[in-house]
């Protein structure tokens, strides 16, 4: 997938609204769905540790919220400020299991515009979900 | 806090995006904004449980990816479809507690549009915050 | 409740095994149950920060492992380094909500050794639990 | 690594002791440290969903607040009762990225004795991980 600089732009706005009083670590991500809208999201941090919430799950529940389901999603830039581009935390690979395509790219990139690319499956092999769910 | 009947239907019409497989129960939040702006929020669920993000959390960091900021909210709407309005679940009483004024009300309601009031110092007394992080 | 010398070692021996190395903020729990054991908990933190598990969680989820259960806890006290010993944050209150009886004491002291006495109600109060799931 | 009956026999006890009233998806984790303890772990839901912490955690952090620390762990069992053997969630992924070696063994078991094996830098590719924790 080629990598458009205006993605960069975008996801770095995202990125600004990080609140990160705690690691200092600003994430962006910039979501775009099947039908073309986008959404912003990026880390919210609490003095708690446990509730933050990262940027990449940020911009799916905003989208959600709005409507969208499982399968609308076309795919997710990521960026932070890290001289090689971050990959998303495991947290946020399971919620991308759960809400994205298998074969969704994430793509991850930096403020230096330095750009790796991935999928939802490739980041979370063998992935748990709702098809593991059995009472037995 | 006067309820309005106009929050009810946009806090059910929040409510209407939750995606629940697992549990069937559907949340909804409205949050408003000190400058008038409103956000919804509804519960995303996971199948592995623990990524599950509540509809107070969505809200109110849909609103952070737009660039709000702590501080800048009035009140938020939380609505389920028990024959009681439901209270939040600690983790976003913590979120809450990170985010919002101490004194920013809490409106909890249902389905039949019944109406319990509280606010979020009353919701998580004595609560942890970034006060607390001491480096000792 | 009288608070014994005896639980201030032994939870501070807890918060000496925290893994924090990115808050520096140490946390150690000691939960006592009703047939007299005892279990250790102290915060394990996670470069993603939403993983962490605090101290009091720890704890309790390593006396379930044991095969306790549900309304088997006596107390828990929780330590930290602060000046003013802290509360635990709502995620642990919703676990404690979950797993402890309403009136079971939660025991917040310091390396000082102040103490603070609360319980699980009044840390969560209208407490959100399974009686709330209802799938109308 | 060649997969020991007993390991079957400890994991599945471990299993048994699952807190599990939302889901009725039981799961255990048995741990083993480089020194040869060993450590159980079962799933603890919580009526709110997000609290729920999974049996691999369980262990893990029982392991460190009894003085454990990363790189001490030898491979973790995990069992469940579906027919094929389950892959830890993401959020355990992220847990062992940060706790364990990145060629740490970790069995996938059933109660019918299957079984797969994989590692911790296999389940979590290019994971995030404190390294990537720049403050820009």
């Amino acid at each position: 997938m080629e990598f458009k600089q205006e993605w960069l732009e975008e996801v770095l706005t995202a990125r600004s609204r990080a609140y990160t009083p705690f690691s200092h670590f600003k994430v962006g991500a910039y979501l775009v769905t099947k039908d073309g809208r986008a959404f912003y999201g990026c880390n919210v941090e609490n003095a708690a540790y446990g509730p933050t919430i990262c940027a990449e799950r940020t911009a799916l529940v905003s989208a959600i919220a709005q409507g969208y389901r499982p399968g609308d999603f076309k795919m997710i830039v990521v960026a932070t400020g890290a001289d090689k581009p971050s990959s998303p935390c495991g947290v946020c690979r399971q919620v991308m299991k759960e809400l994205c395509d298998d074969d969704m790219p994430v793509l991850m990139t930096n403020t230096a515009g330095d750009v790796i690319e991935s999928t939802v499956a490739e980041l979370l092999p063998n992935g748990f979900s709702g098809k593991d769910l059995t009472n037995d």
